[in-house]
């Protein structure tokens, strides 16, 4: 498997896609990212999350937490309200958010 | 808004997350991609999709139902279980899939 994948427990499990496009220039985005990512991992029940971003600066960010209670306490960390600020200035043209319950799970390709 | 995000209804629809990594080369998938989102987008009960996918090849495709027969009728189609095929077959390193009920949806940055 790819390192990209994360590794999720058995459902149910909530998901937080983030839908985003960015603006034009890096302007401190990547290392921010890069930072959320480590600290978000770190937060009690968040299970892990994944991200793609197109060459054209829409990207998704699917991360999976426990339950409703690690979404909103991770929503409200200091250091994570700090970076939703700047994003919401400097860093993403739009953005999308839906917070849903996964309720089945399943991986592939079988059989190679 | 740009043009990679779906127009959604309210919440509650249901979101299919499929997280996939590419084998190297192309092997007619970006022409079978195209086609089945448009397909895709054409039936009944398919509320939009979103997909972003970074040049290492890893991506993600949020697509939007309405409720569980949707996705069902979707993953039965004639043409997108081709498609699976040849997924599983030539296109796919790995994927996972997690089918989630959303239940809020937030949009941003607002004031700007």
């Amino acid at each position: 498997m790819a390192a990209g994948f994360a590794t999720l427990p058995l459902p149910p499990y909530y998901v937080v896609a983030f839908s985003s496009q960015r603006t034009t220039g890096d302007n401190g985005y990547g290392a921010m990212a890069d930072a959320m990512l480590e600290l978000a991992l770190q937060q009690p029940g968040c299970l892990g999350a994944e991200s793609a971003r197109s060459p054209d600066g829409f990207g998704i960010t699917n991360a999976y937490f426990a339950d409703e209670a690690a979404i909103l306490a991770w929503k409200n960390h200091a250091r994570h309200l700090g970076a939703q600020k700047l994003g919401q200035e400097r860093w993403y043209e739009h953005y999308e958010l839906r917070i849903a319950r996964v309720e089945r799970a399943y991986s592939g390709p079988e059989g190679r």
